[in-house]
């Protein structure tokens, strides 16, 4: 039984890991976009399913952790072919949220963050282009990392958009969070912390002022870990202009990605998730390379405030989960307004944490790390250190 | 069993007719957009059928046809919400087509064209917005009426486009199927038939070659029973040019017809069919204004062309039915040329029938009577005559 509704029906496989390794003895849910060898990769929808064969290789991230010890418990729901940001699936249904039973879970990790969140695996595997991972871990009051884009071997792993794909996970726990990164990235968590925390003042703004000061405390709390303090503006063009162009960017390449598959197959999907796609046919070269090069605006800024040892925060979500079963009309601008806060991940590639510990409304609100390319360990450091202050 | 996969599963109701009246003895199939008391109206589409109360009403057409001693059989298959023209439906299986069961069978009346062709009822009701009772009929080899817009009772159907929509039927026998048109249009047949045929050389010309030769012998048969022949231009225009125009306002009246239960419902589609929808959403006034005007230039033609007691005939269909399970892209412009000699029924408003007996490659391929408005009796004469002839 699965109260949750977490995993996709009759997909409940159970894989041992390896007998000795330092995961040993942990379990963890396998988000339905990333490979098993020998079950099917769902993505959500029916007809991808049935587009797509059976694997018969593990994820390059399954094969690891397996040979670390930990052991999977199952394959979970996940949006259509990662493709949502709420986690509402009527094919395999909508996960639980079980810290707001009320709202969405987020997604499209759906599955992931509520069987982690519901205590019935020690973490799971998820997937972020666009906030996929971060998302659903500030709704549900998760840990959950975004790693430095290209630095985990995508290979077994469903694409959405290559220039934004990475596979992260979520944990309750801060030092299993912490154990599953020293495997994935290969190295162990540095000893030293970085020293300067920055405070992206712009996106503290644009959430909405009970989720800012409901986070705040938080801020406190890593600026006592990390030594020095100052505000600045993460986008000095706009969060909404920052945004803009990762919608262009992601869209044109998830309609190229699923092209073929919407032309051979014809899929069922859910409305929305349909209209995007066909919306996306109207971007032109010219929206893409405008978009392109406010890419590499964003890159810049980031490398500019980003110098190694410096992290920044800012609120994961702008407010914590919507409540269910909204109209698609009512839900289209939280949408927008959820990935001003997510755009940077996909956009700049930099590796971002979600820290839990706030809630509004009783219902939880991340805050999020962001540091430089490659400082994964760094902020998994930071995440351990913010729980044992 | 349902080895034509014509009925929606688990949706055959038999509902006995009147044991009097002039239908007695015969069976019909109802599309599943049409009102049967107690049963659940589906539409092709398993959200439209969650959204839609289960009718406690028969519709109009159903009602008459029970009280004139026709007996109801099961509900059919049908494209999501009347949305299709070729009769593929993943939701409910795609009918086959007993006349080319390589082939599709036709839409949106899909399964009520496979149940007619298929022996298993003496007629069907359908509905037709921009073809789904013609095209069906041509590609199966059936008699299909797509009445003059208006004249009968829309009451309990589920609507489309109200400018274009319309209830019609199929059958095999000729007799029958001016014995329901006698029924539901209220008046018997007419005794005189027109007196004069044009030929509308311009959709023969844009029919493939194959099919305006095979449907040559049926012209002269026709030409025989009416009497005076002349050749014309249907479509001064272009009938590109009038199907830009149906295409513009029927995908605008679809749209406002399904935009509330799209938002309320977020319903699972085709990815064609969500696409054409999300793409209406870009006509804009200025589009939907000359599309109008167009619209009054073809009614202004019809009227000029058919003074009481002429008709003009055209190719149905310009190809017979497109062999099962193409791609999506593959089918595009088929079904474009399709809709450039359909279009003028939803257009003009005006009665058109689909008479059958021809062939190309083995598959059927109709020829189409139309007249002026309100002379659907006079059309049905026509079919019965051509059958004796």
């Amino acid at each position: 039984m699965d109260p949750l509704n977490a995993f996709v029906p009759g997909r409940r496989c159970e894989i041992a890991g390896a007998a000795n390794g330092p995961l040993q003895g942990l379990t963890f849910a396998v988000k339905d976009l990333i490979d098993v060898a020998g079950w099917p990769t769902g993505g959500g929808n029916p007809d991808w399913e049935r587009a797509n064969p059976v694997p018969v290789r593990h994820a390059w991230v399954v094969e690891r952790l397996l040979s670390a010890g930990a052991s999977i418990i199952g394959k979970t729901a996940t949006d259509e072919v990662s493709l949502g940001i709420l986690g509402e699936n009527p094919f395999t249904g909508t996960p639980l949220n079980p810290a707001a039973p009320d709202r969405v879970p987020g997604g499209s990790s759906s599955g992931s963050a509520s069987a982690v969140a519901g205590g019935v695996c020690d973490f799971a595997l998820g997937t972020d282009t666009g906030g996929s991972v971060r998302v659903p871990s500030s709704f549900s009051g998760l840990f959950g990392i975004r790693p430095t884009h290209g630095r985990l071997d995508f290979r077994g792993i469903t694409v959405q958009a290559p220039t934004s794909d990475t596979v992260g996970w979520m944990a309750r726990d801060p030092a299993v969070f912490a154990a599953v990164g020293e495997t994935l990235f290969g190295e162990p968590l540095p000893d030293a912390l970085p020293t300067r925390l920055l405070v992206a003042t712009d996106a503290f703004a644009f959430a909405d002022p009970a989720v800012s000061e409901a986070l705040m405390p938080l801020v406190d709390r890593l600026a006592d870990i990390v030594g020095a303090r100052a505000e600045i503006t993460l986008a000095p063009q706009g969060l909404s202009v920052w945004q803009a162009a990762q919608r262009c960017l992601q869209s044109s390449e998830s309609l190229r990605t699923f092209a073929p598959w919407l032309d051979q197959y014809n899929p069922r999907m859910q409305f929305g998730v349909a209209r995007n796609l066909a919306l996306a046919s109207l971007i032109t070269d010219a929206d893409r390379n405008k978009a392109a090069l406010m890419r590499e605006e964003a890159r810049a800024r980031l490398r500019l405030l980003l110098p190694p040892g410096t992290i920044l925060c800012l609120p994961t979500t702008p407010f914590p989960a919507p409540v269910l079963g909204q109209s698609v009309s009512a839900l289209a601008f939280p949408r927008e307004r959820i990935t001003c806060l997510a755009c940077l991940g996909g956009l700049t590639g930099s590796p971002q944490v979600n820290l839990p510990g706030a809630t509004v409304d009783g219902a939880p609100v991340g805050l999020s790390i962001v540091g430089p390319r490659g400082s994964d360990t760094a902020l998994l450091a930071v995440a351990r250190a913010f729980m044992d202050e």
